[in-house]
């Protein structure tokens, strides 16, 4: 079965070997006669694929209970798939989730690179650099563009390294943060791993 | 003598017992007549400024080769008081210093607080939602908001409280951190404190 996860930019599509994407405003999702088992945060999509017989929510198919009333369908699914760990998903939030025994133990948001710069900008156009990720974060920065890597980066770096739990590192951006997490796991596909266990489980296909 | 650090949106002044604030918008500094030292990190100002004989510029005073080339003056003068210690300057960017022995290691700079929230609205509309400035750091939140305020407060908390040095907390914000760095030391007039010291130093009166 077809697997897609859909966020507010992109169908990203998974057949179980290979990977692809489509652009949210140009893609017609109706141009598709199989069968996609999906997850959706776009709520604009999400009306349009009710309508399709062959779409198969997955949402659907989750104990939401288990989680928090507000938490994206995403990290839920990536959870889902874990016993023991802490999630890492760098995308335009990097989403972090504790899960333990197989159970939820809570999570937290810290804003994706975008949003990050976004932020020093949005203080003092004196702050506008992108960000420098082979900043050295054993040593205090001197100059501008350093600092701010390194208060994007160095916090979190503290705060993740603290659990004892692995670390698993899934999302676009999770290729950047890597060097920061020397024992990460890095898990590209962790998402559809999680879509495809809920399938399976409730044996949808 | 009349101390004042100017920023981006006032005119805050100290006469050695009492602070009080002008706005940049409506304030105008030739309606001063008494001799006033000052530093000023807003550049239409400092054009002004520059033409009133009594109002005397200590950026002038400073060995700025001490620290970095684009390294804001209030920083500076924050760093001039302390020989040990790491300074925590909660203001529309929260500046953390690190100075040893008198000398200066290095400094980062993290979001302020509407920076932070910002960037997190930048992201989507369900992360449009304030601080819970309560939140229990010594656990996993699972809700929207306190997600958020975990992800601002905790890494922060984290990689500071790592510092085997005094922290020593300034700036508007400083109140509102307080309660994450216990051993902090709350200095509201700090930079003032080191204006007073490059002063003193120079004989400037």
């Amino acid at each position: 079965m077809l697997l897609c996860d859909i966020g507010n930019t992109s169908f990203h599509f998974y057949d179980g070997s290979r990977d692809w994407r489509h652009d949210v405003a140009t893609f017609d999702p109706a141009s598709l006669t199989q069968e996609i088992a999906y997850i959706c945060v776009n709520s604009e999509v999400s009306l349009k694929l009710a309508k399709l017989a062959n779409w198969i929510d997955l949402a659907l198919h989750v104990k939401r209970d288990s989680y928090y009333e507000t938490m994206g369908i995403d990290r839920i699914m990536a959870c889902e798939f874990i016993d023991n760990g802490v999630i890492i998903d760098a995308g335009s939030a990097i989403t972090v989730d504790y899960m333990k025994a197989g159970c939820y133990e809570g999570g937290f948001i810290y804003p994706g690179i975008n949003a990050m710069q976004y932020a020093f900008a949005s203080i003092s156009p004196r702050l506008k650099y992108p960000f420098n990720f082979d900043v050295d974060l054993g040593k205090m920065p001197k100059n501008s563009q350093d600092a701010i890597s390194y208060g994007f980066l160095a916090p979190l770096q503290s705060l993740l390294s603290g659990f004892d739990a692995p670390l698993i590192l899934t999302g676009g951006d999770a290729p950047l943060l890597k060097p920061l997490f020397e024992d990460a796991q890095l898990e590209p596909l962790l998402l559809f791993c999680g879509m495809a266990k809920i399938i399976d489980k409730g044996r949808l296909c």
